[in-house]
């Protein structure tokens, strides 16, 4: 009998967050499911000791499983740079890969500079980012309903439909102002299915979250189980009076069952016409 | 005299969010400062008929502008990629450039499967980060404190020095509980200087932010301008007594005046020895 194969490491390895490194290589790796991986994130690799440390781990890694492990890289020093594209690990240089195309099409040198992609990129954007946080807080779950004329979308939804999350992001990553009202059966049967009060003066602005009532049922029952709220005939009621309501009131709405919190805002961005604040 | 120099077009274009192409491209980008640029995202171009409507509008920027956009992408159908590829943009293929030798490493063909790097990973993972989110909110500003049993970090700070988005970007990004108390005047004056009673029992959980205090008045005025709060005296004072506690009480700590808040959360997760729940 053979012993189990190893899992093979993967490093990202940044002089800055890492964060693009880890982009990269991961919208890579999914396309060799079910393959598994050991993940080491080594952010801050901006001085030669840290990078003699960074090396080490790499190397001992290898030696340890007998396997070379892949390293998906942004470092941006070119001597730090070569220290790894020597050793013992298959090396994914990043910069070095589209940064020569990207001068000669653009006819200027780069900077070389530490990536700051994910860096403080000025005060104003700073703070759109925190207001539109803030605001995605202080509007969330149908509270202070009166700052809806400073929302660019207010999403519409059964409790556990991602609004919440969705609005987060929306804030976060593109300083969008997205408030969101939840659709409860109270609502749902107390207005025989028209639109509640607060929201009659924003119905442009009205974005639909649906989903299928199984998963509804999964995850309501992973925070509430075996209650009247988590149980299949109560999720399916609720979604049905929540489709009729987006078709009756012609909101726009999207499926989100299968959908992850980047899918729906990309997706709520795109429908609203929105735009995004800062890359 | 000339006329001013068009902005050239930037396009990033994927059959998902375009999320990972933004990251790519724009880490790239910003290696060209000051250079600007006009920025276009087209998510889910996932049809032929969505990608010639693509193309149209590039080749038309093309033509307008009498200067060949930049197309980032990760588009992963081959067919769809061809068409760009002969098109009268400059194409950066992420997929192209790097599939093939990993697929060599690995020794596997690539699952060609539309990027889901960005999608709904599975239940278990959509789970954390939403609870993970959710109890950034409900412990947000110092509520709920009974609940930092599950805490894996309390970040301490004035208000304003960014512990509230952190929290939430932790939680989100990472699926990492984290919580927050605010070091107020009244909990650093009343307390001379010692840790406040509800944080005394998870005191091995402690992370502090400091910020300088020019940067807190800046941050502060831009909320509550003229105000005794954003004044630069009360940043002063305020930011002395927190650096004075994280000291007496050896508690570790950033400081956070030029950082955002993605450098933030990946020095919380590096000091704080914290393991991601997913990627």
């Amino acid at each position: 009998m053979g012993s189990a194969p190893k899992r093979r490491t993967i490093f990202f390895i940044s002089d800055s967050t890492a964060i693009t490194a880890e982009t990269l290589g991961q919208s890579l790796l999914t396309q060799f499911e079910p393959l598994e991986f050991d993940q080491v994130t080594l952010p801050f690799i901006d001085t030669f000791s840290k990078a003699g440390r960074a090396l080490m781990q790499i190397n001992k890694d290898a030696n340890t499983k007998g396997i070379r492990p892949i390293v998906f890289s942004t470092l941006i020093n070119p001597d730090i740079r070569r220290l790894f594209k020597n050793s013992s690990c298959i090396f994914f240089d990043f910069f070095d890969t589209f940064i020569s195309r990207l001068e000669s099409e653009l006819d200027m040198r780069s900077s070389h500079t530490i990536g700051r992609y994910h860096g403080l990129i000025n005060d104003s954007v700073y703070s759109v980012r925190i207001d539109a946080m803030n605001y995605a807080m202080g509007t969330d779950d149908g509270i202070s309903t009166k700052d809806y004329d400073q929302a660019e979308v207010i999403l519409l939804g059964v409790s556990r439909s991602g609004k919440t999350p969705t609005c987060l992001y929306l804030g976060l990553q593109f300083g969008i102002y997205a408030a969101n009202y939840p659709l409860t059966e109270e609502t749902l049967l107390k207005r025989h299915v028209t639109l509640p009060e607060a929201l009659v003066p924003f119905r442009k602005k009205l974005f639909g979250l649906t989903i299928s009532p199984e998963r509804l049922q999964r995850i309501r029952s992973g925070r509430m189980p075996n209650t009247r709220y988590a149980s299949l005939s109560q999720c399916q009621l609720e979604v049905a009076m929540t489709e009729s309501l987006f078709e009756s009131e012609t909101i726009p709405f999207v499926n989100v069952t299968s959908m992850s919190i980047e899918e729906i805002s990309a997706t709520v961005l795109l429908e609203c016409k929105l735009q995004r604040r800062f890359f």
